[in-house]
């Protein structure tokens, strides 16, 4: 199913190319110092400091084999302190396509989602993965481009039976889970909103983050289904870290990754959902960037595949109206404080990322570079005190001499 | 005399693949068809939309030659609107090594600095250069790492020898000038700044910008000689567009990135002086963040070559003293808010990179993203107004079964 989903209406670069992705690209067709070089400069491993990876158990690899999915698994190293023991997390990324048409019974869909996702959780959970986080509305097809409402009834309150399919896994495997759906508001006037919900490794419902910035570009005007969402930057202290969620287009927002940092996350998750021709150049840009600049990971998720829907709409974009908005290009990967980064999962196939870090690189990068106490908040929120006022009037200085003819 | 100061201790990656930039690490070395996906992924240029480049006089590639610095030229593109003109811009960056040893005379090494620009600042002005950006503290070598006071000596005040100096390429070139210099403030009791003197295409000083944030981090201990700056963040006014300076460790903040945007920039420069490894890895990414994040373009400029010292001084990092802080890499480059990016100067030569770019993408790209519009800034004002406060609490949600064993 997968690959019908996925082939038909490809045809961007990746076909052309027939890749996997840009690091089996580049080690592929560069002579191995070349690569290592090339490597030092776009993921920040200096030599000799090459990404370890992961040996995992047979049973996940064999999964992954059987049905199909990449795995991948790395390992980020922190200096070995005095003061503290090492705090290694175990973190787990799953991305993946539809399982079975958008034309099918809502039902079928949701539950061919769940069949498709058990083997790779499963996986997860027998590698030892401390925090699982799946993408972006994993429960259903990503039908926010059609504008049509009928696609609302995938919403699900908090507790529904997504959370109740995960929290069977938590507790199963002793594992957090992060749980991006489509949320349903019962108790505020059945309002939808993009929510994830975190599950605690006892399989309890811990709490929930909603969606803080939504996108009107392009197909993604989300804005028709639920809108900027109403509970802050909230850091869920886990039993395995301090994490948080910015879901999706939040990462496009400096501000949204500062203020989950400045209430102490240690790792940010991002699932996403996002198409090459928008936004496939800033996809290895935004992520790394917020790592550096809050000294905390940033776990990325992309969906994949090519989803297409029963009728087709535009994009306001003058072209003719079609049934699908391009190709999710997964590339889901992890960055680090110290600017380094995994390499990608693949741009088409499913996979499962599982990544080793120690939480203690943060605040060793606070120390090293000092962002926070170099950052003078003061200043910024006097700033944005001021832009806020309708009155607000920039600092501007005017060259006297503008219209003086040369 | 370039040559002495690059080689002798210049011991990083460069020498060992001996490239001269990524991009034609790159180029040289993968299938073009290879090449033009990788170069998609990675600068942003999609498939038929490759970065134009620019021809040159031929005074100007003469003056290359003559004088042995890299010249590369590009063209980024907007798309035409019905109601406003194109507003093409030609936007120089020069990034050079200094040109005596440090153990020189302090006048002629200022001197020969200024001998060593005249014929690059020349090929700009003859390739019709409008805005011109020199690298911070462009007039001395970036000495800060000594904390020797003496080098305080190389300071000037605003309107001292560096800017008349260039004051002379403004008006005989019709461009506007940046100048990151040391400045003595005569007028507030002999303190110095790292300032950067915005001169008009007139010739005039239209004002100044001083560095926001200043580094505390390996060698760049630059609060030895200087602290945050006190002007703001200035948006100057020119006759080509709106311009701001974002002083070398001010990249690393993105809330000085959004500052100078609030205030209307069109154009941040970003004149660096940064070394191998500390930041490189760094530096594809931050520059382009704040293009994408903030709706312009980003110019970035960094230092070329390794600058020994006379005194060997230690670094906090336990090795033993040392005459240089490593190798400056270069690698000057333009970010678009498109999230398309120009290659890379040299990483080891002096060079100028002219740029020509439609101003008119910025606003294109405010409306076709909307990150201004979906920013929640009222949000992040009052975030950072609670954060200041020394009673501020993080929002932190607890999981109630931490402590429960499994």
């Amino acid at each position: 199913m997968e690959k019908s989903q996925n082939g038909e209406h490809n045809d961007d670069a990746s076909s052309i190319c027939g890749y996997d992705s840009l690091h089996h690209l580049l080690k592929d067709n560069l002579k191995p110092h070349h690569f290592q070089e090339v490597n030092r400069l776009l993921t920040g491993l200096n030599c000799g400091k090459a990404l370890e990876t992961i040996a995992l158990p047979d049973s996940a690899t064999a999964l992954s084999v059987e049905h199909g999915f990449d795995i991948q698994a790395f390992h980020f190293h922190a200096d070995k302190e005095v003061l503290r023991e090492p705090r290694v997390v175990r973190v787990g990324l799953i991305q993946n396509s539809i399982a079975i048409p958008t034309t099918s019974h809502f039902v079928d869909q949701k539950k061919a989602i769940f069949e498709k996702l058990k083997p790779i959780i499963d996986a997860a959970g027998s590698s030892g993965v401390n925090i699982l986080c799946l993408q972006e509305a994993w429960m259903m097809p990503f039908a926010f481009c059609t504008r049509e409402k009928r696609w609302c009834e995938f919403a699900e309150p908090v507790d529904g039976e997504s959370t109740k399919f995960l929290q069977s896994f938590a507790l199963k495997y002793n594992m957090v889970i992060i749980s991006p759906i489509l949320e349903r508001d019962i108790n505020h006037g059945e309002v939808i909103w993009n929510t994830a919900v975190v599950i605690g490794n006892h399989g309890n419902i811990i709490g929930i983050h909603r969606k803080n910035h939504i996108p009107r570009v392009g197909d993604f005007n989300e804005s028709t289904y639920y809108v900027e969402g109403n509970t802050g930057h909230p850091v869920f202290e886990t039993a395995f870290g301090k994490i948080a969620i910015n879901i999706c287009y939040g990462r496009h927002h400096p501000l949204n990754w500062l203020a989950f940092g400045l209430n102490g996350a240690e790792i940010v998750f991002n699932p996403s959902a996002t198409v090459g021709e928008l936004s496939e150049p800033m996809w290895p840009i935004e992520a790394r960037n917020a790592a550096i600049a809050n000294s905390y990971y940033v776990a990325s998720i992309n969906r994949v595949g090519t989803e297409t829907f029963p009728n087709p709409f535009t994009s306001g974009d003058g072209k003719p109206a079609h049934a699908d908005f391009g190709h999710f290009y997964g590339s889901s990967y992890i960055s680090a404080p110290d600017a380094s980064c995994t390499p990608s999962l693949s741009r088409n196939r499913d996979g499962l990322l599982v990544t080793d870090m120690d939480l203690n690189l943060c605040r060793q990068y606070k120390d090293k570079w000092g962002f926070r106490m170099t950052a003078r908040y003061e200043l910024y929120a006097e700033t944005l005190a001021q832009y806020v006022k309708p009155e607000f009037e920039p600092q501007v200085i005017r060259d006297p001499l503008l219209h003086k003819r040369s």
